[in-house]
């Protein structure tokens, strides 16, 4: 049996890369640029006015001029007009493009304008309320870099520049494999000594997160019909996440069916609460990784946020690290396991805080409602309330 | 001209109610509970071996009974078995039923198996290892409560007790208005003095991660085609988000346009920075909420996450906050304007801190991309480093 880090260090040391693909820009939140976006003209493209009110030329206000005849108006998105005069001024528009042989905005607050005549009440400066031509960025200047997760800023700057189609990096195709008799569908009215199954819907919703739609499979627990449905699921995923099956019990054929299948055992059985029975390998031929969880609703939900989203991260080239957290409780784990404890979450000032979550065990599905993440706590720690302890969270926190 | 405060207040006191709806199961995450779920059984449902191991009775081991004869197998799914004698005992599998006359279950861990008999290694207690029906929650029981928010556990939950569809809070139906004539489409090459349109991407793909799916307008700066486009908006949409055409501006009809279709103004003008010309109000035939945000990228994509998703929150039901975050710099506003300052956040140990983002002002759309939220500066205040403020943010900043 490995320990938590041991374990870690294997499952992030064998990442895995899916390749890229084009998506429509407006399908392409969430996911990861995986091509440099240079700026395709200046922005602002042109010299443009910040302000309503007039564009002047500043040498007249110098020599003495302060009463302008207004030629015209210049609104957003007409074409540059051209101030005739220096004792002419132009009516400009916020957003619009400064005047030819203009060079000063001078805003309504700051005028007095009648019959045509506008009257300057304050000192102009050259260059006032104008926002130059590429002064955030210049052409072929690059402004989204690969690798940025695109946000929804993200995807404002994309359309800024034209882009109707990105080049993202793809998401992995995942299988999530439920195993076990005792499992009935949603629908059915289970036995007394069936349950319903839970731990696909819960990961499948959890992908639906990172934007990849997982393929659901169940799996009675029968060694052919297991071994032919996951021979089947290596050649169309990437990643095949199970729950249940790879615990120590008679009908946990799993791991045995995997090495018929060719598949690396990169390790089984983690020294660590939640998830003892944690298995993780690669099916050598096709490639795909195989996370087995085990089958408490509890383990499987602290695990994958443990061990595959980071993993997912790290695919994807993002940066991941577990965030630190205060307790404001004592707990002590008088295991030499390490365990994930489940905790609710919450800001208080600017610091992130953890109150314990009752739980009855890794089986008690429903106070997994109320839980915000799971604390890290090494083997045989006592810690008092207020300590800063690494932590994973698994609900939104922040707003 | 209001301030801050009084603007947010009118915006959170004017929150609307947009009904109820069925949804399958698998659509309903990010969605609001509009109904309480009881537990439709025990939770578990029987008394639930937590290990493998064995299955005996505990009056035996205390009578003296340490060797037991194994009579058959009980594993996950398969109906609940009866142990037919005090010196007999059930090989039981993580999720079994234990078997009728059986109250303590041993590990194969401090188990020796031999020949069809095991041999107890260690002291046993009534009810080891066993997970008593209803320990969780009894049937009838509220497991999940109206109002929850649902995330990947509660759709665990919702599966366990056997719901295919749940009753959730409808969304608004959302229309984004963007109007200007220097906005031309993200596939056409714009002309010197015209710009792509991208405000209403950025607000779409905003929405799309509070699961709405918004509808895109545009229209032109003509009095007749925005009166008649936005009347019609009216009849199809519980809120429409605007970007530009609420300034002082000679072609910014919105406000009057407003007027003679009988919208209620609530406010316009806010003594803030940006977004000093936020128009916020309600069409009365309709009950349609109207956000009438400036043209600036920077302001619109600030007062959405000010304004609006705070209204969207009270409009759900839902517990809104402004955190605090620890400024790392110094900064003064030196106006009597509050001010929307955009950072770049992170967590630091267990606190949210925040560097400011450099930016050309509220026009600068690229900045934005390096801004994880905003600080809300108050009035003429001089700030610190390690001052906490509050916090806007715009992008996640955990994991």
């Amino acid at each position: 049996m490995i320990t938590f880090e041991e374990a870690h260090k294997i499952v992030l040391e064998n990442s895995a890369s899916f390749r890229e693909e084009r998506v429509p820009l407006n399908e392409s939140l969430g996911r990861v640029l995986a091509e440099d976006i240079p700026a395709d003209r200046d922005f602002p493209p042109y010299d443009r006015s910040t302000r309503d009110g007039i564009a002047i030329r500043f040498s007249a206000w110098e020599a003495g001029i302060s009463s302008f005849t207004v030629q015209g108006t210049a609104a957003a998105g007409t074409p540059q007009m051209t101030l005739q005069n220096d004792s002419f001024c132009v009516e400009i528009m916020t957003g619009a493009m400064v005047p030819i042989n203009a060079d000063a905005v001078v805003m309504y607050e700051q005028l007095n304008i009648e019959d045509g005549q506008a009257t300057v009440l304050q000192p102009v400066h050259l260059g006032q309320n104008i926002h130059k031509k590429g002064g955030d960025t210049e052409k072929g200047e690059i402004v989204l870099k690969k690798g940025t997760k695109i946000g929804p800023s993200t995807i404002g700057v994309l359309a800024s520049v034209g882009k109707t189609k990105v080049q993202v990096k793809k998401l992995p195709k995942i299988a999530v494999v439920s195993t076990g008799n005792e499992l009935v569908a949603l629908h059915e009215m289970p036995e007394p000594h069936q349950i319903r199954t839970s731990n696909s819907y819960t990961l499948a919703a959890a992908l639906e997160k990172e934007k990849i739609a997982a393929t659901r499979l169940h799996f009675s627990d029968n060694r052919e019909e297991i071994k032919a449905g996951i021979e089947k699921a290596f050649h169309n995923f990437d990643v095949v996440l199970l729950s249940g099956g790879v615990s120590k019990g008679k009908y946990d054929f799993l791991p045995e069916v995997f090495e018929e299948l060719g598949v690396d055992q990169l390790f089984h059985r983690v020294k660590q609460r939640p998830g003892k029975p944690l298995w993780f390998g690669k099916h050598k031929a096709s490639g795909t990784t195989i996370f087995g969880f085990p089958g408490n609703p509890g383990s499987t939900f602290a695990n994958y946020h443990i061990y595959f989203l980071p993993w997912l991260s790290k695919c994807l080239g993002l940066k991941w690290t577990f965030p630190k957290i205060r307790l404001t409780e004592a707990f002590q784990n008088t295991t030499d396991f390490m365990r994930f404890i489940r905790v609710s979450a919450y800001v208080e000032g600017n610091e992130l805080c953890a109150n314990l979550v009752k739980s009855s065990g890794s089986g008690d599905l429903t106070s997994l409602v109320t839980t915000s993440g799971f604390l890290i706590i090494a083997p045989e720690k006592e810690h008092s309330p207020g300590d800063l302890l690494p932590f994973i969270p698994t609900e939104k926190i922040l707003p």
